[in-house]
């Protein structure tokens, strides 16, 4: 087995040159750029561009060459025929490391699989780790280095993200940043003309930031590698992944995408099964996965709690479980009576635990407490606990405009109190996962402007809140799936 | 046949009689009585509760039969045993309907249902329509009538929601607000007790303001009148239903919710492919196909035509078109010659058109037009062309943070230039509906602060961006099939 490249050079540069860079709005070289000095990346950070001479208050080199300290990484967005030249500039500066942003290389045919060649045989003289060519760059907050075009910045955490497409993988990061994921890294791999997925795969499996794999594929060149790289990683960190070009649309437009074919997708489903990986069908889901197996334990079965405030949403939750293979068990009578101390005699006195829009604040705590402690189910859903104070803000606002007798500040403190409340439920939630090591999935049901991960300061988990119950119901589902897999090939 | 009841007392009221209105913040009195006030019901509004002399500045009748005027409809909040005497009252004063918003009847066991039977009999020899009771409440937009305990108030539209449930309901009608589908009316039909989901179904079908029906159904009381109703109202207005308690679980939960058990799926889902009815998995499908139904011209044939900004979403998009039975044909060279005028040499020259990020704000317009202009594609999807500002905003900030040389009067112009082309590219989309007669789908790709729908003025459809590409290939797919079904069934 051949060590696995190490690509710290790539993800924790203390250094990093732009070539091409450039104060021109909308351009690559400023996009990139920008984005860097505006993610306060720490290091050095070098602009290098011939017709420039002072970018963002920064110095520009005329050619990386002149730069008279180490480089470890050099993002290039020159125009293709000059990234020859660039390269050889980096061979003699001592680069470890280059991301090629520039397209135009084996994705256009046969003439630009020769260029590839040629910059694939040039960096390997010269041994600098080439990511891309026809990347739309990579972002590793734990480095605080942020070289995409897309100026999103999520926080630091354990998913990491290869995509084959740089479109897909920047719009999926601002997902990640929008929904509160914790991002290890991202890296647009374009061609992967020298770093192949694989390659990423081993690095990601001995990088101890990054617990959960997303891949985005179009096309597996030695398949039989990537599979066997991707069976021993899922072993101990989840590798989920979305195959583009899956149909004849699909692949035929790959090909004109990355200029690859999509190959056999039997055979592909087979060797994914075979190694447990998690293949999911739309991006969506990508974001999905990495907001539950990032924040939440592994589930020990199929056994399903809920608790929800309004009956309609836990039917539909149930016969979601149901029809995703998880079992929603009959509580004990023990149970049917400790929760109902705290709820109307009209209560549900089943799972789905519906609490009937109980006012009582213990009584969803208890609830998803009591059936956590259960031995009978593994997983807890509790449905429009978190979420209930936007509906709460709509009555508070009618009130306010038809109300005068009621005084403002008292509809304030409703709020706050509220507010409070699913704060302080969400941290108990985190609580109980710790205490009784199983997950506890929530659904907003509504849009909220808050992430689907609510980190909690020190703890091991975060509380999650998906908006729909499908979304938290295939989730739970996938990590079921997952933890059996996992039990299955353990030693 | 029996003449559908008419039940525009029930959504076009002038008169509202709210009893059991009350001023204590978050009892069902409050939030009706106050949603109705705030949401400017423009006939008269009579507050009735013995216990209360003013409420919101308008006076309060102790009984319903105080009020010196007519009323057309009663809204009841008052304990379940209350109920009868003032169901009696309403039929002394002349009441024309009844919304019973009170649970504690036939969901709750044998003593409820045979109160609940009482009340029937009740309304039926005063003539009194009875919405409920175990209801949400209703709400209709052309009215001005929103009498829920959710103060979400949806604008004027085509869409009629139906639902047994009434937190389920309630919240769609949240999800419809924020993604901007219009509603004609909601009703949260509760136990169903007299006006029964067929009744429903019948008024809808001579509503000239609704087009478009959607059902969340728990239980069929009598299944063969309802589907007879509902293939007959859905050959000209698309029936689009939920059905909860699917599975032993979901049933089970529905059960203790409604009080009704679900009855035999096989049988349910047979006479739904019969009525040629779409029956959807999950909450957030009724919406979409909402949104979709609502704005768009019904597709003709199932050959689809996408234009993407990037590559990586078209190859995704045509993945889940044809795993949803929809086709990506190849393009004549005629419309790829049409088409390339305006993109750089490198781009896809097939279908999906992967635009590969072009500035030339001429391109996707002019891609679309072809598309649609050609007899070889029913539909267009395009990726990625509205919602291009939620990146470029993150871009100019970082650049107002980095480049002290940029004029901020500049940036402020290139958001703006963008914007408005968004909206110019919505306003010809919808143009191009018209022209052509085919549905154009948006996505967006990014969770935006503008809904779903965005409506423009003067126009027979609407502009849709979908947030995701999962989303417009599911509803076209079902558009798809509704078409063929009233293709087939059309004399």
């Amino acid at each position: 087995m051949i060590a696995p490249m190490n690509l710290e050079f790539v993800f924790h540069p203390r250094s990093v040159a732009v070539v091409g860079a450039s104060s021109s709005f909308g351009k690559w070289g400023q996009m990139i750029f920008s984005n860097i000095v505006a993610g306060h990346f720490p290091g050095k950070i070098f602009p290098v561009n011939p017709r420039e001479e002072m970018i963002f208050g920064l110095p520009v080199f005329r050619r990386i060459q002149d730069i008279p300290e180490p480089v470890d990484l050099a993002i290039i967005c020159t125009p293709a025929e000059t990234v020859v030249g660039v390269l050889e500039g980096c061979g003699e500066k001592g680069v470890k490391a280059a991301v090629v942003i520039t397209s135009g290389f084996g994705e256009t045919g046969e003439a630009g699989k020769v260029m590839e060649r040629g910059i694939v045989a040039l960096c390997r003289s010269k041994g600098i780790l080439l990511v891309g060519p026809n990347t739309m760059g990579i972002l590793c907050p734990r480095s605080g280095l942020f070289a995409t075009g897309t100026h999103t910045r999520p926080r630091k955490g354990k998913v990491a993200f290869v995509s084959q497409s740089g479109n897909l993988g920047n719009q999926l990061i601002h997902w990640a940043e929008q929904q509160g994921v914790g991002v290890s890294l991202f890296v647009g791999s374009g061609n992967e003309a020298m770093i192949t997925c694989p390659d990423y795969l081993e690095y990601l499996e001995q990088d101890s930031d990054t617990r959960i794999i997303i891949l985005y594929i179009e096309n597996i060149n030695r398949g039989k590698r990537f599979f066997e790289v991707a069976k021993r990683v899922n072993r101990v960190k989840p590798v989920i992944l979305l195959k583009g070009g899956r149909t004849e649309a699909g692949s035929l437009a790959s090909a004109s995408h990355t200029g690859a074919m999509g190959g056999n997708l039997t055979i592909f489903r087979a060797a994914c099964r075979q190694a447990g990986l998690l293949e999911v069908y739309v991006p969506s889901e990508l974001l999905d996965l990495s907001a539950g197996f990032s924040s939440l334990p592994l589930p020990k079965g199929n056994r399903v709690g809920i608790v929800t405030l309004g009956g309609g949403w836990g039917v539909v939750t149930a016969d979601e479980c149901n029809e995703r293979g998880l079992l929603v068990p009959r509580l004990p009578d023990r149970i049917i009576e400790s929760i109902g101390r705290y709820l109307p005699p009209f209560w549900s006195k089943s799972n789905p635990v519906d609490l009937v829009g109980t006012q009582n604040p213990d009584a969803p705590l208890v609830a998803v407490e009591e059936l956590l402690k259960w031995d009978g189910v593994d997983a807890v859903i509790g449905l429009g606990i978190v979420g209930r104070i936007e509906l709460l803000r709509l009555l508070i606002q009618s009130t306010r405009e038809v109300d005068r007798s009621k005084p403002s500040e008292l509809l304030d403190q409703m709020e706050n109190t509220l507010r409070e409340y699913e704060e302080r439920y969400a941290t108990r939630i985190v609580e109980f996962m710790e205490v009784y090591e199983k997950p506890v999935l929530g659904v907003s049901l509504t849009m909220t402007e808050k992430g689907t991960v609510r980190p909690i300061p020190g703890k091991r988990y975060d509380a999650v809140f998906y908006q729909t119950p499908e979304s938290a119901v295939n989730v739970l589902s996938r990590m079921c799936r997952y933890a059996s897999f996992q039990n299955a090939v353990a030693p």
